[in-house]
């Protein structure tokens, strides 16, 4: 009698397309399917936006539109399937993990501008809410093998990061007040207010310098020399805090 | 009578607020409270240099003020239970050692502007004082709790970091100057002098590049691909000490 | 009568020139031949684009094209010589196999501009077909020692940098759609499409930052400046990948 | 009376200064005496050039002048004093090993402009010969201790930089040629030739990114994006190289 339920709860698991999402051959073609409409949105998100594509708006619309719909199914099956991940827990209360969850939230988030077109029944909002259509992107994470090791890595050096990240701010905040009192009497336009002065500083942090704010005064310019020079070192720490913990995995890796 | 003594003494060390300022959760309370108006200074400093901020001015005058009162009392607190920190050495050397180390100096520069306006009486010097306001930022390094181990390292490679910065000096230098003796005749007004040069020298080796300065005579090039090609092994020098370093103090601390 | 047939075969290996090729002091005049032609070649199309070589263009051409005649030459030979190579196949097997090798299909296309003069019979297309003698610096690889450790290392740790260049991918296109939504209301110009979206994200990620397009919108400025910082980290992903495993190879070379 | 000799030889050898320049008192007044004149001649150079040093620019020649003849003193000292340095080789053979060293070099190049002034009798060439000036800067590299363990690093990896400096090479160049064929159309004045192109790839490659020359076609985008995201990896190379090459350098130093 016992082994009778068992049973009989293991087979309304399979149905509850556990299997088709993981294990399966369905499952697989489920998996590439999903993946080749979140590429494709993504693709049809960035060709609308050529002028030389404005004749195919219509077939690109209808394709994201299509690949929203094919994303609704997904969620909905993720949240029926949800008890199958989390076999140790109670249905209800797998299925509000799941909605909650990182990629239970992305789910949400990416099918949202094709729920709110038929919520609000205003095809004029689409170019609004168009916007949320960029956290399909996010969705390419759970298909991604070695993003684990990488978060994994990331997550032991939390604490070095952050500080090194705090003493990043400091030395932002202090050389951005510093420039702004320095500079504003030479370029009133240019650094017209902190705000420019915090924009120069992390621009000139990370080396990107785009070249629309710099010094032009001999101290601001032996200030921002001071800043690059102590820079390099600065992107020293997160570098060698990442490496040396990476370091530390491989070789923990290799001796298994 | 010896034991009473002491007893007396701890007390008395008790009542010197060492431990509101360390343990207690008074302390708790005292230390989020400084926190709290670091931050807010800050943030009203830079808020105050927007022009859509001009008619709360006066406010945020008013908030920096009281911020400037806090810091003073944590000031005088901080010299009453410098004794507490150093309890080898009698209680006025303590104090002494606290109002010229790192941190006291630092606590002192914040509070000079409030100090500043009292002592000369006058409003309008404000806005030449509030420089010093800038310290503010380094008053958040006490309570960050691993700059220890950053700054530990970086300690411990001195020696190595200031010879890849003597390096780095030395092919500034000289190609600062080769570089004013090649561009001055084509472009006069940017290289006018080797100050120019440095400060190009400086925006290239950095790999910062705003565009400001560049060469354009086909030497000039040369030279400047050159000084960036050596300028990647340069920058991976302090990154190579910064990196072995962390990697070094990594695998000690996880052995233990 | 056996060792008579080996020692023919032998003989005839010795023939098609695989020891000319490989060991004596003939194959190695004719490497160095290999080498010069191949810097001068590249040399030529450098030098045959200045405006100051215009006079010159016929010598530069002939010398391109006696080199062609040269990597001709090599060619047949190789093909000739590849059995002895793979000594373990067949001789049609062999050539077939060097034919389609990376090394095979370098040589070919660097000889193929040669053909199609000769081919089409036609000196006009000689400036359209000049593209392919780029990949004549390619065949430069084939005589580079250590080039096989730099290519092993990086073999290795395929999948992590795969990983981190997926996630640099994700985030480069998040950002580049993100940005376009901001700033083309505020610079339809240089926002014009998500291509330039993605410009502008790959520019500024990489620090390169050329400054012909960047954000101008607070919004915008708050988003680059997030997006410089994570930069940070993610450039030090690659970085901390392929250190990590150098470091592991140079401690394996060292324990030998 | 052979014991006499090898006393009085010692005696001449004392006299020769070898102990003047190494170990007493006044070899180290000797040293700091060079290294402030070093110094005192880059800040005259560099002073020089600026137009509010204009009428003070015969004290700063004067002052450059003497420094010379502190070097010439130091060149004409330290040829003596060759012996002592290779004590195992005869007077004559050392002091040339002295003069054809690296160091012998750059003093000898140090004091050439002062010379040539003397010799040519004609105070006019003093700008032209000021360039010699600049090798000064390098007789400051003989006064670090830490620079050996660097320069030690640095050789053990020669291999592998020269191989990653290759790989550099040949790329830069492939994407220069490549992008002077595709942009060359759309901006005739910007890619004129193929050292254009050289030019434009080195400055992205390095991610300095001046922004005087950049593609503006969409293909010399795609180019450009692709060149600068592999660019990350290769500017990891040396990166790579260099941290642990350093890493076993200081692993071994510990361990002792």
């Amino acid at each position: 009698m016992q082994k009778l339920k068992e049973e009989t709860q293991k087979m309304v698991r399979h149905i509850k397309s556990y299997q088709i999402i993981r294990r399966s051959l369905m499952s697989c073609a489920f998996q590439y399917t999903v993946i080749f409409f979140i590429l494709g949105a993504i693709c049809s998100v960035i060709l609308s936006s050529f002028s030389f594509a404005k004749p195919y708006a219509i077939w690109l619309f209808a394709f994201t539109h299509l690949a929203s719909i094919i994303f609704t199914i997904e969620y909905l099956l993720r949240i029926l399937a949800a008890p199958a991940n989390y076999p140790n827990q109670k249905a209800y209360k797998a299925r509000f993990r799941y909605l909650f969850s990182f990629y239970g939230l992305v789910d949400f988030v990416a099918i949202l501008p094709f729920l709110m077109i038929y919520l609000l029944w205003d095809t004029e909002v689409v170019h609004l809410i168009i916007l949320p259509y960029i956290f399909i992107v996010f969705k390419l994470i759970r298909y991604s093998k070695s993003f684990r090791l990488i978060g994994h890595v990331l997550h032991e050096v939390r604490d070095e990061l952050i500080t090194a990240y705090t003493a990043c701010g400091i030395l932002v905040c202090f050389s951005a007040i510093l420039m702004y009192y320095i500079e504003r009497s030479a370029q009133p336009e240019a650094f017209s207010n902190i705000g420019d002065g915090l924009w120069w500083s992390i621009v000139s942090f990370t080396t990107v310098g785009y070249g629309d704010i710099y010094p032009i005064t001999p101290l601001g310019r032996i200030l921002s020399s001071f800043i690059s020079l102590v820079g390099i070192a600065m992107i020293a720490l997160p570098t060698g805090i990442i490496s040396s913990a990476f370091m530390t995995a491989m070789q923990r890796k290799n001796k298994k």
